[in-house]
């Protein structure tokens, strides 16, 4: 694939802040970045603006909004605060796309859960309206229900999307979290122009932490090729992430993750 | 729930020998018991079917046939000859259901495999309609991808259970395999009478082995409840198994665990 259109999505090289993370992208010729909001803040996210421009790199998304469901009404309305904050970010930085991964359940029931994920995007659809960002919902693996995401396919994701009907809510296509649905490249087809990124890693059992470990493009089995294929389909032109979150990879040297991911990436049909 | 309609998975308590299984059925009152084959290997088939009515025991399953794909036509046979002899096995000792655990796509495509599936399955068929024995395809969690079973939602198994339209292929709800797919419920009514079985744990996120980390009932997030009255509204009226693979429970007390499980049972409305 081509590099013309990579971003590094920061968590791939979590140890190394936006600086060294914006260096690497521009030493490697990676035209775009995904920055997590953690390394924004650490940063600065007016000189991360500044800094990004300069680089000349483009944003492909910020990561990370969500995590709606809450116990109380006031827990909920922080977390759309929250998720205004961030919104305002990605238009400071220039993400067209905030990700949003949604949240679980935290004591409710998943239908509960579901609908307060409904009702947060709701409340902060008109403020990503007026800034231009797109809200993508990131459906998440189902092992990570509990923790992560009741939004656990991306049927469930374009149901969400279609119920707001607006250019300004879209959904994203991990491969390590829908690879396994038959009707995968069915759901990418109904998503269409509503998919607002495209992330890759690969598919290993995680045998710990079921959130990062996740294989090195190409040591897994999920077949890339075809969902790259399926999302170009749906008409996605926009930069493809590394996304390899991985507490080994973390624990190495960031430099060969980077290498060997650039040389995985480069060679997918 | 009702102990009248309650049977004992065996590997809920796998480090037990089918007798010291059936002894703890009768000791508890429980009336029904799902073998698997390992267990019923070693104690005789022929000897289980005795032993079993002996005791006045129903048989609500046999674990399992399955695992389909492979990568040459002799294996798929080979896997084929063996769920032949499964049904068989079932017939003896009374199953009325065979719980298929489809396999893993075995270095094939994902779609390449659950044609393997599909083509396996009907291999069988006749034989199991000879027998009297339902195939019943079991969704496993997407987790267990890899090691366990292409058929990765119940979705997946209704439409590959549909593709056959005979009352001898149908499949099983597991609520650990199903829970967080957020059509569960219209996929348990769409099943219709084709639930052949209806399994119990709990969800916790597990921490090592994906496949053997099932929680006790009432110790994870899954509402038994609204599964129980949704299998219960699409028709089901066989025996509800608990089965809980857990390697931490396995090393400790069988008779401890069995009597958490009863007590846990017996909660649920």
């Amino acid at each position: 694939m081509d590099r013309a259109r990579l971003s590094l999505n920061q968590y791939t090289v979590k140890p190394w802040t936006l600086r060294e993370a914006m260096d690497a992208c521009v030493r490697h010729g990676i035209p775009a970045i995904a920055p997590w909001r953690d390394k924004l803040a650490e940063h600065g996210v007016e000189a991360a603006a500044r800094d990004l421009r300069a680089a000349g790199l483009r944003v492909s998304s910020l990561c990370r909004g969500g995590f709606f469901p809450a116990p109380t009404a006031s827990e909920r309305r922080a977390r759309v605060d929250d998720n205004l904050r961030a919104i305002d970010e990605a238009a400071t930085i220039g993400a067209p796309v905030l990700v949003l991964v949604c949240g679980p359940a935290a004591g409710a029931s998943l239908a509960e859960a579901r609908a307060m994920v409904h009702d947060g995007i709701e409340a902060v659809l008109p403020h990503a309206r007026a800034s231009n960002v797109r809200l993508a919902i990131e459906p998440l693996h189902p092992m990570m229900i509990a923790e992560r995401s009741v939004v656990a396919s991306l049927g469930e994701a374009n149901d969400l999307c279609e119920s707001f009907a607006s250019p300004h809510v879209a959904v994203i296509a991990d491969v390590y979290h829908i690879f396994w649905d038959y009707r995968v490249e069915a759901e990418i087809a109904r998503a269409g122009t509503s998919v607002a990124g495209f992330h890759l890693s690969d598919w290993r059992t995680p045998t710990g932490d079921v959130t990062a470990d996740r294989a090195m493009i190409g040591d897994g089995i999920i077949d890339l090729t075809a969902l790259a294929r399926a999302v170009a389909g749906a008409g996605f032109t926009g930069d493809i992430e590394i996304e390899i979150l991985n507490t080994r990879c973390w624990a190495g040297d960031q430099e060969t993750t980077l290498r060997t991911a650039l040389e995985r990436y480069e060679g997918l049909k």
